[in-house]
């Protein structure tokens, strides 16, 4: 086998243009906030669902719309059919609801897991990553909107994210602008798509795209949808209505587009006063219309205030007509999602040092290992995070350094003195990154040092450890 | 918007061919086996990595064998280059630690994630399904599989799977069983691939791959390695092997085939014995072979006593050459992954009755929407798992059987007498069950309906609930 083996030419490690993979400090603070999120939601009765990777393509086509329905992963089934990957965990819902007719409804479900997409990769946007939705599958009310939103700032709140705020709007006012300002109504999702990018392309290229068309920065040209002056005017009369207060925004609307264009939002303002979710945690903002064909109430979206340029970490909406697709039953809908790599990347892959072992046991006579593996049974069992060396390195300061790169914050020592002893060495290896070894603060060193490496019976050893480990 | 959706033909809600759906009471099973694992697995001092679904083609073809790699689910990258779905964790972990030479080393990482296969697909058999691996890479001690096996035992007895058995054997004994049957070397991977189904086949059709070929049940011919009868006796002899004592099958198999060929497995039982594993959970045996051709060193399995048809629900082994591929440097690695799924059916979806909420607060008023969220809150933040009834249904009764859904196991209940009274009614889901109305047990029923349903004053609802669920 290594005949074969050695004959082979090296092939260049590499990910996938567009994928990448988490290493450990990432990966453990993704899971950190995943189970966090997970936490939250099953406080507020959400029930867990997981769907395949892989749907039929046309599950997957006409509900995204055209621009990002391009971006889906396409390939065949071994049966030679039309498959794809999963483009967001919201139409999965939307089949399972019409699939299962059993579930309880309205149905709460939280699902996280990778989506894909075809996208043009950037620095920090990737083709692989995980959202984290809840839904409620089942009522028309917005107390199902409250339900959603109030889980994703609870969510966020305990991850501790920092200052952040949720920007809401409802496609019902839009689609009273769209008719307000004159344009056809077969074109107002195009014009949501166009006016969710006006915080990444700002109002001059708005204005471009709703008329005659733009080239991008890479020199691409963009269609425009061929508006009138006049329409366009009246969309940035829209646009240029005061943001934040809700009260204040209901009656700004209200005035320029009638009562009913905002009877959701209202009946929400309501709710999320009594979750206690005031106007600086949840604002109204006219100019918020997300990308997604299939909203058709209020939408939604989470920024975060110190971090702007991360744009949302989350977004959601209603859509009642979704599950439409997929049964005669009528099954309005609502969900949030909260989108955890973008997250993670903006708030950093950890705010404290990440341990990933809390003793690790050195090695150091080869003819003893099974004395250091009953050691390390030993710990593990007293529910100390306990690594073995398992490495061929025999002097101690390699072996220090592994300790190190996991970042513990003991290691066992126990050479042929010790072991003749009957004794085990302890090493505190934070102790010693606290003190300097200057002249001045020799003292204080030295002191420091009888306590950073001391001496135990190995009888004691599980005992001594969970002590400093607080696990008593 | 509704009028381009009222047009829309209805689409079959449906799974792609050979993929499923998890539903909540599978889902939350799944997420529970993989949090048990997780901790065990940091337990013993293993890093968390994540790794893309998709790879290059050209990473995974080349060490799983051809069969396998038939099984590879493959497209077109959006650059037009061959990518393809993870067969399996273990060559996506070879790929990263050539990729990234900084990591600690030995590298202990653990990963769980989906790995497709374009199997044919059975009943209880799919194309996608969750592995859950621990691997050492950058050791070619026996240490390793010491900790792999060891963390496996460990999280399955913490899951609660029942009686179970790992199995192990050693490619470097199954190398020597070729020498000694007279088989050429290189035929010694297609061997080890037709001894892998022993369990499944049986050994008549065994020496029929071995030799000339046979019709499988759906009746197609796999056609034979072509060996001859002597070959094919000598193998059934060290087929013949006692399995189970570690120390008899140590003699057993040094007798037929020389000390060389099990020197790992000497090493391995004198430091399983070490961390307290002996031959009545971790046994040796010659028929084990395991179906991938990566491996070089120890393989192993584990199967379930009480339930030997769901095969084995772990597996892995020593790969001391897949690295290579990557790198010039040297990285012996070994590795255990545990299929999550086949695990969850063998064990079933739950023992116990699994609650999704502790309580439902139901809707009595609809103009108090806001007094009925005001309770869920505070609920919610007292640490109780708390869901609002959203639907539209305004009768209790029906709300009480959504209750019944999420098996919640308290109901409140706030209707115009109850504001008026500044109280509210519990009424506990789950006693009720536990009495039968028969005339005989009338008078204790009585009494038990007193509890059942019971009245408190509004401002008590969070203590007396904390109370309930033991959260003081």
């Amino acid at each position: 086998m290594t005949a074969s083996n050695s004959n082979m030419e090296i092939i260049e490690p590499q990910n996938v243009k567009g994928f990448r993979d988490l290493l450990p400090r990432h990966a453990y603070r993704k899971n950190q906030i995943i189970s966090i999120i997970k936490r939250v939601y099953e406080n507020y009765g959400f029930l867990p669902v997981e769907t395949p990777a892989l749907e039929y393509l046309e599950i997957l086509l006409g509900e995204y719309g055209e621009e990002n329905t391009k971006q889906i992963f396409r390939m065949k089934s071994p049966e030679e059919q039309d498959v794809a990957l999963r483009f967001d965990l919201t139409v999965p819902l939307a089949r399972i609801v019409a699939q299962y007719s059993d579930l309880p409804k309205p149905f709460k479900r939280y699902q996280f897991g990778s989506v894909w997409r075809a996208d043009k990769p950037d620095p920090g946007r990737f083709r692989e990553f995980t959202q984290f939705d809840a839904d409620v599958v089942g009522t028309s009310s917005q107390l199902a909107e409250t339900e959603v939103i109030s889980a994703v700032v609870k969510a966020l709140r305990e991850i501790g994210v920092g200052n952040f705020i949720v920007n809401v709007n409802s496609r019902k006012v839009l689609n009273a602008v769209v008719k307000y300002s004159g344009v056809p109504a077969d074109r107002s999702k195009d014009v949501f798509r166009i006016l969710d990018k006006l915080n990444k392309i700002g109002m001059h290229n708005i204005e471009l795209e709703l008329t005659k068309g733009r080239h991008d920065v890479s020199g691409d040209f963009i269609p425009g949808l061929g508006l009138s002056d006049a329409n366009v005017s009246k969309i940035k009369d829209y646009l240029a209505l005061p943001k934040g207060d809700r009260e204040k925004v209901l009656g700004e609307i209200t005035s320029l587009l009638g009562e009913e264009s905002c009877s959701d939002l209202k009946d929400l303002d309501v709710f999320l006063d009594a979750v206690g979710l005031d106007s600086n945690i949840v604002m109204y903002d006219p100019t918020i219309a997300r990308g997604l064909d299939y909203y058709t109430g209020p939408v939604f979206e989470v920024n975060l205030k110190d971090k702007p340029q991360f744009g949302s970490v989350a977004g959601g909406g209603r859509y009642d007509n979704l599950v439409k697709r997929f049964t005669d039953a009528e099954l309005p809908a609502v969900g949030f999602s909260i989108g955890v790599d973008r997250l993670l990347a903006a708030i950093g892959e950890s705010e404290g040092d990440i341990s990933f072992a809390d003793v690790v046991v050195t090695i150091m006579e080869r003819d003893k290992l099974d004395e250091y593996l009953k050691m390390a049974t030993e710990l593990r069992t007293a529910g100390i995070r306990t690594d073995l060396y398992l490495g061929q390195e025999k002097g101690l300061r390699k072996q220090l350094q592994y300790a190190d790169r996991v970042n513990a914050r003991i290691a066992v020592i126990v050479g042929s003195n010790e072991f003749e002893k009957g004794v085990v060495t302890i090493k505190d290896l934070k102790a010693g990154e606290m003190v300097s070894k200057d002249a001045a603060q020799r003292e204080e060193w030295l002191k420091k040092s009888r306590e950073i490496q001391r001496e135990i019976p190995r009888r004691d050893l599980v005992g001594e450890l969970k002590k400093l480990f607080n696990l008593e």
